[in-house]
């Protein structure tokens, strides 16, 4: 049991967990089976037996796949390079997710979504920014953890998989578009969240028109040059300075870690965290007692190499640091 | 040679030597042929040829299978959980241990001792705690760099395996038992540490009860979470600033290392220090002139991958690395 | 396209490429094929379509076979343990380097050397410095980023080859042997550099006499213990303060890397910088608006494990890491 008290949490010892099987944001499949991954791999069973939480979990690792449409053809979206694909699928599934997640974040509970593809915050984010509306009269701040912005807009987007677009959605800088008002038609204004609350760390490859709309929307971001620059101990000193007292939705891709650790993942990127550096963040943001919520996605067991560093299956580590950084969030410290 | 001056050795050039070929505080066969593969790597040469030690040792690698009694049955101790595994044999070999140890340090030479297991400790900091008090009338500071804290007593231990409790042994926190005054019953007084002049690095692997020990006792551990917070530079200025001007004993156990740098260990945990870390800490001991004893333990060379990232076996790795700290310890600089 | 504005080059957009593979300077065949592997993973395309620079390159890889000598046997210099090793062949190629890389830096270009192995540093920091001289009126200062500093001279060199050699030619610490006066003849004091304007970063093998040569000459270094200590952020602003506003030759030899990022390399030594440390250096060295040019040096695609640690190819991950150095210092940023 941790010994951080939380200031927003009406049960701060009951966590909602919602396990999310969904690859629909990207081309690649396996995304879906991590939840699966990382729960048989005991991650459930050590937050309930040695952090001392009640887990409020279905049992389901929900895939959406009856809320899927018969067909959902690429929607070509004006001023676009690429159309978006399976909008309506990635749109219906998540706001199947985000009510899910404001049912728990509404009791005040701590709100974990094991992933599925970053497409998915779209859901958990709405639903925790809705809740904590309702419940606090507040707007969340999210602490953003990735290799990538995932701000491209349907028209900056050089592939046209969504999982690139979750933050342009949830800052309202995309919205449902004329050709098909139904994707993303759910989205009010009570489920996005105030960019200048959004802080992003351990960025490293960003595209050309995700750094025009960081600049011009003067977002907050800590690439891995501030985290060679300053260390992660300043870099979370600052980021935490910037969240203030906010309550927080943190938002960790795997693949901020360096590929060293986390090789199974869709869209690896050298140069990133270490795993210390990813379990310090987490640690730090656990220590705020302002988290509220958590995101572990894009852990994909199918893809990376047979055996690793250790001569362990390397999606197996890749489930074995996800799980780490849960557990680090959740209050597991070192002393 | 290098240009430190050291405060307490009154033979700074001579290095006692011991080959502790022990493994009975643990369950591993392997960590027993360490010091041999150590010095088949040249560690010894290396100190007398580059760093211009000259060189006490006699030869031998020390098993103490004399001093085994014929049979040493699990010991109950009362309120533990676990019996003590090889209680006797511990006993005997690192009483044995503490003589030779004791014997080098009073003529104020340098004492290396190359494990074994970490029980040894118990043998190798005990001769040096009573040497220095006779000849210096000083308390020594202990240096502990481990993943683990060591510290349980019999009846914390969760395993019963010795090697996870040396350092209750030497605060005075455990002592020998009632059900068998024999086993420990040979530590005097004068064999004790100040718990107040201990300090722990690289923590990441600690029992519940250790961590309370830790806390009740206000011992000073920097953990891993510190290193990544300060860096190792800013680390080792707090660690050194606490031992004040002590005679140092430096007690690393490679599990310290990352199992990327160190795999080949019998109770590796992810998220250690680099070998450059590892190396820096070693560097900055020399640099005090504090330096009195050193142990290097915990290096198996039965266990790890047959590949490591080098294509080099990691066992050879873990040699290496183990080597590395030594003569770090010992004088060798980069420039 | 950067948006930092060089102080010093006269066409900033304007890269002069110069394409070395020559191994003369040491002993391992495949240092020579390395630029050809440069070229082909794309790095100049990408300086070109990413980076927008215009490239001038006359799309040769220059071996200088035609210039090396019949017949080029050791040369037994006064005072040496061990004869200087093809001296003519390199001193011939470096002389025709030199003028190459002197005629793209009198234009105001930024010139790239891909080499080939270190001794070739003889020829483009002579070129650049000649051409800065007449230029600016200025003297360079060299950033000499290497686990090794390979100012031996001839007398002090263990080996022999000339790679280890290159900065006491260029200091003016050696200059053409008596026994010999065309190996080097061809240097005049305007191809020398200031050792006050020479800073080393990433040491961490260094030979006795180098050492030596090291303190009695004030040479600033920061070596890996600094990088332990500070962090990489802080040795790069003392790295920079110490540069002032002179314009920057950045000589990148890749074994500054650990082996792990790049194991490809003739000489690798274990505790070198991370990937990421690497490529901060140079994003660092290009914000100053200093760099007039750079070296990427002893890439050797014929050595190192079949495999890497993500099951690329040593050589291809070393490529890689070596393009991803140039790429960094010519401007390329996270965000
Ligand atoms: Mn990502
Ligand atoms: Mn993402
Ligand atoms: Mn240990
Ligand atoms: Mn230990
Ligand atoms: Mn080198
Ligand atoms: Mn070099």
């Amino acid at each position: 049991m941790s010994s951080i008290v939380n200031k927003y949490l009406q049960t701060p010892t009951e966590v909602g967990v919602v396990a999310v099987g969904f690859s629909g944001g990207q081309q690649k499949d396996g995304v879906d089976i991590a939840p699966q991954a990382l729960i048989d791999s005991g991650l459930l069973t050590t937050l309930r037996d040695d952090l001392n939480y009640t887990i409020h979990h279905d049992g389901v690792v929900h895939t959406y796949t009856k809320l899927f449409p018969t067909s959902d053809p690429p929607l070509h979206v004006s001023g676009a390079k690429m159309p978006m694909l399976k909008p309506q699928t990635v749109s219906n599934a998540t706001e199947a997710l985000s009510s899910q997640v404001y049912e728990h974040a509404k009791e005040g509970r701590l709100v974990l979504t094991l992933g599925g593809d970053h497409s998915i915050a779209v859901g958990s984010i709405s639903g925790v920014a809705k809740a904590v509306r309702e419940r606090l009269d507040k707007e969340i701040a999210v602490i953003w953890v990735d290799a990538h912005a995932d701000i491209n807009s349907p028209q900056t987007s050089g592939s046209g998989n969504i999982h690139g677009m979750p933050v342009s959605y949830l800052c309202g800088f995309s919205s449902a578009p004329a050709e098909n008002p139904s994707v993303f038609g759910w989205l009010e204004k009570n489920h996005l969240i105030n960019p200048k609350k959004l802080v992003y760390i351990a960025l490293r490859d960003v595209d050309f028109g995700e750094k025009k709309i960081l600049r011009e929307n003067g977002i907050k971001a800590f690439s891995m040059h501030d985290v060679d620059k300053h260390g992660i101990g300043k870099v979370m000193e600052m980021a935490l300075e910037y969240v203030g007292d906010s309550p927080v939705h943190l938002s960790f891709d795997v693949d901020a870690l360096d590929p060293m650790w986390a090789p199974s993942t869709g869209t690896p990127v050298r140069g990133g965290l270490t795993l210390r550096e990813g379990d310090y963040i987490c640690e730090c943001v656990h220590e705020t007692g302002l988290l509220v919520a958590m995101d572990l996605v894009e852990v994909n067991p199918n893809i990376g190499p047979r055996d690793g560093v250790d001569g362990v299956l390397g999606a197996a580590e890749t489930v074995r640091a996800g799980s780490s950084l849960v557990r680090c969030a959740l209050g597991e410290s070192l002393l």
